[in-house]
């Protein structure tokens, strides 16, 4: 596969520590279209692998089931563009085995980069982080981190190297659903600014 | 609502006619999630309305019973936030009576703007169609078509106004779904821009 990011980007959908609409901490339930959309976008925009985090095994199980269909199934020969999209998941328990499988695959710690929909204190911008991508200041690697249900654990984003701001309309409102926020932002930070 | 394009704009998905793998005219099935991202995604960017256009009866009252949980429903109460983005649909048989309505509700003839995966011959940059929407040019609607299944037929291709450019990512590759493609069309269209 074509290297386009000079830094190396990853993706993670994360399903536990994520919290509900009360602020409480729970374990979604990982869904197809999750997989299919956010693994279209990240092929679409150069990503080096999508993984897809569930300390759940009966899930695991569930979604390498769902993907062997595209990527050594019936779905494989049906549509080939699935195939190449859907093998960038890689599915695994937690954030941690996620990062050091980056660790290992790169030799470099990746940066984790949080994303949500509030604004944090001293948050990157787009800007920033396109540069930072571009590979200006040597080799790096980033790990882009979405929450389903109501967003990520406080705690997750605590310990991340950088929180990313928050994807904005001309107004107030941004309820967008995880796949709309990451494919927006892979277009922000990726996208073709050739008109 | 707070009016955020100083030019109206509507987005519209089309389940017939729309193109199969074998590029024949088709009606496809109108799903559950395409309802919600668009909505939420459009709710977002400001858009005026969202069109499902559908010629199938069962379809369009499946469509509308799905809305109504989430407008007038359990799913009210619930979540507010869905209600606000999905208060946006409005159901209608074809392409043509989505435009009549436009006409009546602006004192305007909506212009028709295509997406597609594929460049077409002098297709409409982003940045154009940006300038366009802030309303420099005097009052004006627009009617932003989206495609399921393989993409719009040819035929509403043909009768648009303007193609608008594709959606790229550094490579060549760009199967998104039509719910990553109207978020990062939308984003590019009506994003914030500030860093």
């Amino acid at each position: 596969m074509k290297e386009s990011f000079k830094a190396r980007l990853y993706v993670a959908l994360i399903h536990h520590p994520v919290v509900n609409k009360n602020g409480e901490i729970i374990t979604s339930a990982v869904t197809n279209i999750d997989l299919h959309d956010i693994a279209r976008a990240g092929r679409t925009y150069g990503v080096s692998g999508y993984y897809v985090v569930t300390p759940l095994s009966d899930q695991q199980a569930l979604s390498r089931k769902l993907i062997s269909h595209w990527t050594s199934g019936y779905g494989a020969t049906y549509n080939a563009d699935r195939k190449e999209a859907l093998s960038l998941i890689r599915i695994c328990s937690t954030l941690e085995s996620a990062l050091d499988e980056i660790r290992e695959e790169t030799g470099i710690s990746p940066k984790q980069v949080v994303t949500g929909a509030k604004a944090r204190e001293k948050s990157l911008s787009f800007e920033a982080f396109r540069r930072m991508l571009s590979g200006e200041d040597g080799p790096a690697a980033y790990l882009l981190l979405f929450g389903t249900a109501w967003g990520l654990a406080e705690s997750v984003k605590d310990s991340a190297d950088f929180a990313l701001a928050p994807v904005k309309g001309p107004g107030e409102y941004n309820h967008l659903s995880v796949r709309s926020a990451a494919s927006i932002i892979l277009d922000r930070l990726a996208g073709d600014r050739q008109p």
